[in-house]
């Protein structure tokens, strides 16, 4: 296991917190129940969901983009084509897609998110997916209100982690790509923000080893509720 | 299940013919054996490798690239740590990289490719992986000599589905980009190939529908075999 928090950089300047919201936020393990309900194994969610990413990067790639919703659908389609389901393929798509939009926060977010308003910082979410998504899941905590914008790559050039996207919160928030720290639970987007000039923290809930192919956070830490005193302990 | 032969686009001009090499020509299926080996499940086969790809292609969005196995190994280290295993840590990705070392060609690749050098075509492997790998396959199955060149991107700017990937592929084999077929059972190697402005066929072993947000090939069979007789029935 990593230690609660790691610095690598201490951070400067901070005015705003972008954060990333499928995994980051929200918390994709009941996808795993979703996938064993229409009858196919639950450790498919994991392979789909890096299919889905796999796919998206691919066509940032080449410069072009889908809505992440067009990808998840057919990448579903790909992953249970051979798996003897409950329901039929389009029932069982749906249903699996009808979860990915009732998920939960992690219940470290709440706390966090407040501790960073309270020290006067303005807050954000970045995410690959749509934007109601994010808003469903602030309001079910009820922590839209925390939040200035909540955005997606849908409304910006390229998905991250080209720095189009990055750059895209960077002007609705009105702050300096510097001066803004992403705050995710996936290194790839880490990389693609320390390559467009934020500052970044790793959330590492689970102990995992960062691939090191990725420019290293500036902050590591095991929750979202850590993220506020890391930030006043380092600038 | 799609039909064997599916003709989308007439092909045109064919001189050459460019193969992807993991999963297209080397079976990855006993992978899941390996994971099973060193006691994890051995559906983690596909959610590692999906993993893989969804970081490269997060380099290539940035402009950057990373070999291969590095990316191999270090992804291999984040799927399995939560797993219980039989061996150390180490000793389970070093076994895991062996096994990917020595796969074997997919049954239907070799009568394919001799049908192919029997009709006069120019034929390369392009992979995303090293040339090593491919070098190996291609040997233990003696069908080294059907290749003019066996190519890694370790030697060209970015990894496929970038353009420049398969620029790499043109010019070493002295061949334009639309007198070259590009061959891959990868959807997301089909797109960056059309977009380069190659000629491409899908091979669809497991009868997996086609996601439709990246091009359509113009040719799509059920294995290498069929693709002389594809080619030379639409040209």
């Amino acid at each position: 296991m990593t230690a609660p928090t790691t610095i690598e950089h201490p951070t400067t300047g901070i005015r705003g917190v972008v954060f990333d919201v499928n995994e980051t936020l929200s918390d994709l393990r009941p996808m795993a129940d979703a996938f064993e309900a229409v009858g196919a194994p639950g450790s498919l969610a994991k392979t789909w969901f890096a299919g889905v990413l796999r796919d998206g990067f691919a066509l940032s790639t080449v410069g072009e983009s889908a809505r992440f919703v067009t990808i998840a659908e057919l990448q579903l389609r790909v992953v249970l084509h051979s798996v003897a389901l409950r329901l039929s393929l389009d029932e069982a798509v749906e249903s699996i897609l009808q979860k990915l939009k009732n998920l939960s926060l992690h219940p470290d977010v709440v706390d966090g998110v407040r501790a960073l308003t309270g020290d006067g910082l303005q807050l954000l979410t970045l995410s690959n997916g749509s934007s109601d998504l994010a808003a469903r899941l602030c309001a079910d905590a009820s922590v839209r209100a925390e939040f200035s914008h909540l955005l997606s790559v849908e409304d910006a050039p390229l998905w991250k982690p080209a720095a189009q996207a990055y750059r895209f919160a960077s002007e609705a928030s009105g702050l300096a790509l510097g001066e803004l720290l992403l705050v995710a639970v996936h290194p790839w987007d880490i990389h693609g923000a320390s390559r467009a000039g934020m500052q970044t923290a790793w959330v590492n809930r689970t102990g995992e080893p960062y691939p090191t192919y990725f420019d290293t956070p500036d902050i590591t830490l095991d929750s979202v509720s850590g993220l506020a005193d890391a930030i006043r302990l380092t600038r």
